[in-house]
């Protein structure tokens, strides 16, 4: 299998280091997508954007005399004068597209390597999300068969191969699916066909394929979310566990005038002002922008710029231990991609699974907050707590402390949990003063679940004006337990 | 009075354009502070990051032989080699931090003049945010008697003249102050002493302090907020109505090794990426960075950058007329922000009174955006809908919609509309399909209002699974309502 070396974690994102044939590769990352007949930005140009690998088509090269007689003759790299690491596609796409292809997966598995690709990928069939379950699953066969083909025709050591994850919207499929080819074994896995999903803003959908296919996988295998490259949904993806991307959109929002931003896209003619330090956006204003000769490619530059900022931003999320604080932000940006943002939630338990236990200061940032990983580990650890005597429940110190054998912190979203453990992660958490409804539903339904594992014990619950929530009733009708209503604060 | 014209409007913001002696300002705008002493960055070199207008302390000057001579000698503008408008401070802040100045009002205000500041400040008191009332009223009242002195000291056609409003945390001070300030007439309005209020990241008073003084102007002056000038806080300052902001930060900050983002503060040291597209951010890695001989400089640089990039997308936000959005994304960047948008909401009818009545699609982006002025003005308008016969309540199209006299749409946060109107403004609104506790009550509590209204109309509502809240009940139990429960969707 591939080297891919995670140096650093949180949520289910990851900093990994995947080793190719060109040189290795720190992920996440985007690879600009090089079309080989027009060239908008030339190959040699891209590490000055922050790229560290393209990807190219070798159905586009293989298909027209003079490319793949060039690529033949001289390799890949030298075709498109670039000397880090490419990976191709396969004509999956055309075959998606066009509805069939002029090669097998046999010819263009053997031509990828030949030319000496980085990271191959075989003739797999992009199924599309509204199929039935049934073609969906016939697809399917076919892309493991073939991709059981390829992986017979690549020895390890050489070119990378990669294996397409198919199986449409169907949750069942898109995790056997990826279990099965984890047991045949490939070194990237590509997950496919969610290009639709994405033209659509089915964010949501997208994270249901995202998490299942991830479930179906060894946690370090490395994920390439293919067709993937607005910086709005990054975040998101890499924090559900993908670490490549692919950007066509660079250059094709560009041909549409569009520029790109982290918050969303903007028709460049609808721009009064660039919202950006780019060296496009610092040499023009939004109106010579409009009127360049060359806006397109421009446009293309600004689009690389933002998409490889937003990477860094991201990355740099994921060292300092708050990309889900980022999600948050980013998934702000369009309420399809807050649905996307409460779909990740009921993730929470896998995403815990795969979460570092202590990083920065858990930051809440709305009601999905309430339901993130780190409140949900506290939930299960509830049962490791032991407590005996009189109790003071309070969400402020008082001067009663004293008078308990025991005093609890009561905090949204988390509940009540010992004093001691106040300035510890994740209880040293900022929230805010009137907590969302959401949050004091978890906050109280884990006190109630911690005063049940304790029936012993009586509990004293100072309460404040901002606590409204059905909860408090039932909180107050428990027999160990004394409500005080909260004094004017 | 200053020439102010406001140009472009979206909730209490504007893109204003500010006539001075040295040219017209476009606002909202931050005014880079230079120090008369040490400059990192040349004035004239600040028209390259997007600086409008300076500003620089006429205090320090004045104090200086050196300084003072050549300023009263060839002018403000050829001390700092800037020929654009500068505004200059009075030496207030001395005041505030070592409690004296050896200077008068009527003193500073005359060599203000002297030297040719564009827009002058008077030397008020400013008071800090935990003073008794009585210690406030008391500043307040000494800084309203300078005030009116230098008004009289200074000819209109000239130097434009700031009317500081002081007033601590008092929030009925904050608006008498203004108001007073508004009879006797200036021609930009900082709103002071609120460093302190920021420094503790207290968000949320800054909130209060700004819509109270607000209320006391008349709403087309323009408003300094003096001492403001990190970019987390511009989307949310300006939608409050605030135009003009200073930056001491990008210096001051960079001194301590901190690098600004739009989302928050970087210790230098802690960064591994450069989560940004400036030209520093793009010469250097963040390891560069650190380690350069310039690296206080180079900071100072991208903190300019950075704020500037932020004003412009706040600008662009207006004249989009989605500002609001832009304040809700920026406002979960530290939970204070958070509560500071809670606070804001308690203030959505003064800014239904400002907002735009139609712009931008309306994008729900979580709890707080059940309380945004456009909902607001639906409740409002509740009471024009006549409505009569049998009405069906549906969040979705049905067949049996022709069995009815009416048809009402039924979603969240705004409630029930008439059809007709569901592709108009605000109902047109992106919002998601399991709306929030908060987003669920605002709607059935404006569609109870409405069914109160029109009592002798009979509804019929359709539920469905994700309308979980108390309300729903009160909906039920009403004697004309019939509730149809979901069919599992």
């Amino acid at each position: 299998m591939s080297q891919f070396d995670i140096i650093h974690k949180d949520a289910a994102g990851r900093i990994g280091k995947l080793t190719t044939p060109h040189g290795v590769v720190e992920t996440p990352t985007v690879m600009p997508v090089i079309n080989p007949n027009i060239q908008t930005i030339k190959p040699s140009e891209m590490k000055d954007f922050g790229a560290e690998i393209l990807i190219t088509n070798s159905y586009i090269i293989y298909r027209k005399d003079e490319l793949r007689e060039k690529a033949l003759k001289d390799g890949l790299h030298a075709l498109l004068d670039y000397d880090g690491p490419i990976m191709t596609d396969s004509g999956s796409f055309q075959l998606s597209v066009y509805g069939e292809v002029e090669v097998t997966n046999q010819e263009i598995i053997n031509f990828q390597q030949k030319i000496g690709t980085d990271i191959g990928v075989p003739l797999d069939i992009p199924t599309h999300p509204d199929v039935t379950y049934e073609k969906a699953k016939e697809d399917m066969d076919i892309t493991i068969e073939r991709l059981k083909e390829a992986r017979g025709l690549v020895k390890e050591g050489g070119m990378l191969l990669a294996g397409p994850v198919q199986g449409a919207t169907y949750k069942d499929l898109r995790e056997d699916c990826a279990r099965e080819l984890s047991d045949v074994g490939f070194d990237v896995y590509p997950f496919g066909a969610v290009v639709p999903l994405m033209e659509a803003y089915r964010y949501s959908d997208l994270v249901d394929v995202i998490a299942s296919a991830k479930k179906g996988l060894d946690p370090v295998a490395p994920v390439h979310l293919f067709g993937a490259g607005h910086p709005m949904m990054f975040a998101l993806a890499v924090a559900l566990g993908c670490d490549l991307f692919d950007s066509a959109a660079y250059a094709l929002y560009a041909k549409d005038r569009r520029y790109i931003t982290s918050r969303g896209t903007y028709h460049i003619d609808k721009l009064k002002y660039l919202p950006c330090s780019c060296p496009v956006c610092m040499a023009h204003t939004a109106e010579e922008l409009k009127k360049a000769h060359n806006c397109t490619e421009l446009l293309a530059r600004h689009n690389l710029y933002v998409t490889f900022e937003e990477m860094r931003e991201v990355k740099q999320a994921i060292w300092e231990g708050n990309l889900l604080e980022l999600v948050e932000q980013r998934c702000r940006s369009h309420p399809r991609m807050l649905e996307a943002l409460k779909q990740m939630t009921n993730y929470s338990s896998w995403l815990e699974e795969c979460d570092p236990s202590s990083k920065s200061t858990f930051f809440y940032c709305g009601p999905e907050s309430a339901k993130r990983p780190e409140v949900l580990r506290f939930t299960k650890q509830l049962e490791r707590l032991t407590i005996k005597g009189s109790v003071l429940i309070r969400p402020y110190p008082t001067k009663k402390d004293k008078e308990y054998d025991n005093v609890m912190v009561f905090k949204a979203p988390f509940g009540s949990y010992p004093q001691d453990l106040a300035e510890v992660y994740p209880f040293n958490a900022e929230v805010v003063r009137t907590p969302d409804y959401e949050s004091l539903e978890t906050a109280f339904l884990n006190t109630i679940k911690l005063i049940e594992l304790n029936p012993e014990a009586t509990y004293t619950f100072l309460m404040r004006e901002s606590f409204v929530h059905p909860l408090v009733e039932k909180l107050s009708k428990m027999d160990n337990v004394t409500v005080v209503p909260p004094k004017s604060e």
